[in-house]
């Protein structure tokens, strides 16, 4: 509905008004590809007709898989212009992962990156819906058989304007499928204004002006990059696309392009800061993480760089980020560890959520004490829609009023949240709650530690036992015994790891998320099946 | 509606936000008083459960006549959480104007500073539906015979919580009379989610974040601050309250309470810069500007002071600001006269609004060629509900589908609208609207005056004062001091003419319509166009 005084949210607003207001500045850069707003309306535009042309009407799903190219951009305001919904795929995925995301979402079209071309072709026949396939050719490889480019289709689609408007805020404008680490993905259905009022909510948060300059390093396909793709439209700034997340790719495009915000895991952060090209930044770089928390380690390191930590925690369902940890005039003072360990916390709502509660099994608030555990739980209009056809985990998700994220907390006496664990990573040893999360945040404060994940073991005596596994710092050394006894020095001794495997690299999702589960999985194998 | 993925829009929320998350932080500096988050929402509930109590119910209005008190702030939450309806009166209009407002909106109570509470004495029996005056003594001077004082009425009230939410976020919130340029003045009927969505976006126009401390320079009753009243308590930030806009008050308080952020109109920005305390800006300024163009003087005055100056754009019908003159990259190595030029333009549409356009009486665009000139028009949530009661003004300000501002001008070729003259001879002096129309009704209801006719002159200070051309009655005699205190005794004092004209005729076209625009056009010879 459109009135003088009535326009229902949507972020393709946010397109029009860049191509309004921006129509000369440069949007997007990528390579040696450089678009203005006027351009990537126009190319939305065109694109989405492309779709109409091939058959995709209103409320058709239309899948995409690539990496943070521009024109993974440019389908998030191409797929809902032309009134579909646009399902965005883990470029990680397996090819059966990916056939039965195709297949559950029904999309008709799929648009994949040539390179991703031979992971899914074996696995098109099965995703029944699907009606046409188009390449993206990036690497300059060619357009592989039996699909059509896009860009062919972009170029002969015509190029009058579509309306940058919908007639219902709550219709859906994507679905974004859960990693599905306990079974079957799930797929987050979210709303044109869900989108927009997160959009919103970012650009206050992570302090966006139409002079930043964002680098990509978050994909596309996560969460839509929490809404920054809208976002960063929205406002006019600039978008710096990157195939891949390589540190000395980063820290040139930092350099050469003015880059002034990127999101990013701590895993992220890590590699940047423990880069050869590492050095301070040439303006202040606001980086928003997420995905686990900063240690005060990365968070001291980063900061000695010249950048801002904007430390916020939310799910897939939640749009991205749903809290951030607010800095208070009075941490102006704190320093150090004791500051780190105040921005590691997960913090309060977004201005556009409802608050935050941790709370017991009845639904009532746990006691402000830093100390009681319960679950997280959240409302608000970034909450998603649903699961897509899936009445029954939606209801489960919803029970109370309030989604539950399944994640474990505690709440400060200041009413920050604090994460202590997801509920299947808490360790139980002799009837404790051992928090990961903690014990990582001691091991990862030894200075030759590069990156750490604890996990539960079995054990005979206390039913589990925290193992940790350690990759260590270039040319640095140390032991299991020292690490231990490092840990005992810093947190309750029995919250020590029993045993460090001293390893190459961690298992990674693709947005640098540790697989706790990969490592948990292989120390229980062939013993009971782990019962939380 | 509430559900776990669906909360109704409402800047209520902000406080609650700001209640949780900055709880123990100063919120509210006025004075000696200094007032936290936790305390300002905890007046907030017991002031509107006093409201309730004196028999304030769902959709009531409250009328608030009194300068930028904190309890001014504070009844911008709690009126709406009673469940009513703020009418925030200009504290500069007389008593039979407030009587008008008053009356036609309804109030049911009125809460009033004691110090205007003279001026509207004398009007309150004839305010039919008036149950309760409640008195602020700011100035210690007694609670007046006949009225109750608020604070007492909050002292007694209830604390327990009210929630912080809404049923219909398209419910009015509050009521803001137009200063009535065409005979009286109208109810401008302000939502829920036009007030939230405005907030929002003066917080990413105006770039405030949690560490903002902003001063209270803009009167609270002027479109309730331009929404800064919620957007300020929903980010967290501090309010700098102000009683009066003096100079040297504000210099003080910008160097001792650190201020970062003011909006004002230029004249306030003037009077600012040549002020005796002038000197650099302690930390930067934000100085977000309406109500006429910033000339290029005050914009390289405050520039060196170390300001920001963000120009912005709109009306009472559009929550305040509408557009903003957003910078442009390339606007960089640009300086001096030709920068103020680009500055001084009213810019393009806020991200939360629809574009603005200019349009003929077809309602088609005019040529982006910065010379045709036609009547800005606006669309959007931040447009106003509807004109109180006036369904025949409400759909005249709505034909074809957008809100007609009755200001003129011209687009530019890069999409920015310039305002080149009011289509009602509107006189904005010192941020404030004076209607020709109303000053001439003054004029002429004395005895001696045959014919009047008021236009703007300029002025150094204000911008523009009003000028009266008089033509008087056969025989009758007169002089400009008697009109003036004619004027004076009739409407508010700072709308009366500074001059006046004793003429033989004024200039009329064929079907006897006075041509104002003949006399102002030899009033601003000399100076330069008038841009408004």
């Amino acid at each position: 509905m459109t009135a003088a005084n009535h326009t229902e949210l949507t972020p393709l607003s946010f397109m029009e008004r860049a191509s309004v207001v921006f129509a000369a500045k440069e949007a997007v850069v990528y390579g040696d590809r450089r678009t203005t707003y006027a351009e990537l309306a126009a190319e939305a535009t065109r694109t989405a007709r492309g779709l109409r042309d091939a058959g995709v009407g209103a409320g058709d799903r239309v899948a995409y898989l690539m990496p943070n190219l521009p024109e993974m951009l440019v389908a998030h305001f191409a797929v809902p212009l032309a009134g579909a919904v646009l399902v965005a795929i883990n470029t990680r995925l397996s090819g059966p992962e990916i056939e039965y995301i195709l297949d559950h979402s029904g999309s008709r079209v799929l648009v994949v990156d040539t390179e991703l071309y031979p992971t899914v072709a074996p696995h098109l026949d099965a995703a029944g819906g699907l009606a046409e396939v188009f390449t993206v050719d990036d690497l300059g490889t060619g357009t592989p058989a039996g699909t059509s480019a896009l860009a062919d289709a972009v170029a002969t689609a015509r190029a009058d304007p579509l309306p940058w408007t919908v007639t219902d805020e709550r219709a859906p404008i994507s679905i974004n499928y859960t990693s599905g680490t306990t079974g079957r993905p799930k797929g987050v259905v979210y709303t044109h204004r869900g989108a927009y009022l997160n959009a919103l909510g970012e650009l206050i948060h992570s302090r966006h002006t139409p002079g930043s300059v964002y680098l990509w390093t978050l994909p596309m396909f996560h969460c839509n990059g929490w809404c920054t793709t809208w976002a960063i439209t929205g406002i006019g700034a600039r978008h710096v696309c990157l195939r891949a997340v390589d540190p000395g790719e980063i820290w040139r495009l930092i350099r050469e392009e003015g880059v002034s915000h990127l999101n990013a895991a701590p895993t992220v952060l890590i590699s940047m800061a423990n880069a050869p090209e590492a050095g301070p930044f040439p303006r202040e770089l606001i980086a928003t993480t997420a995905g686990a928390p900063p240690s005060p380690t990365i968070i001291e390191e980063m900061e000695a760089l010249g950048a801002r930590i904007v430390h916020v925690y939310g799910l897939t369902e939640t749009y991205g980020p749903h809290t951030v940890c607010e800095v208070q005039d009075d941490w102006e003072g704190v320093e150090g560890a004791q500051r780190a360990r105040l921005l590691a916390r997960q913090g309060v709502s977004y201005i556009i959520a409802d608050p935050t509660r941790v709370v017991d099994e009845a639904m009532d608030d746990v006691p402000r004490d830093a100390a009681t555990m319960g679950e997280v739980v959240m409302r608000g209009n970034n909450v998603m829609a649903a699961y897509f056809q899936d009445p029954d985990a939606t209801a489960a998700a919803f029970r109370g009023g309030f989604f539950h994220s399944g994640d474990l907390g505690v709440q400060h006496p200041d009413n920050y949240i604090q994460l202590r664990d997801r509920a299947k990573d808490i360790i139980i040893s002799g009837g404790e709650n051992i928090s990961t999360i903690e014990v990582e945040q001691a091991v990862m404060s030894h200075p030759a530690v590069l990156e750490a994940a604890v996990v539960a073991v079995p054990h005979d005596t206390w039913g589990e036992r925290p193992k940790a596994f350690v990759v260590l710092k270039d040319g640095a050394s140390t032991g299991e015994a020292e690490i231990i006894e490092h840990v005992k020095a810093t947190i309750a001794r029995f919250k020590a790891p029993d045993t460090v495997a001293i390893v190459d690299a961690l298992p990674k999702t693709s947005t640098g998320k540790v697989q706790k589960y990969v490592l948990r999985d292989r120390e229980w194998t062939g013993h009971d099946a782990r019962i939380h």
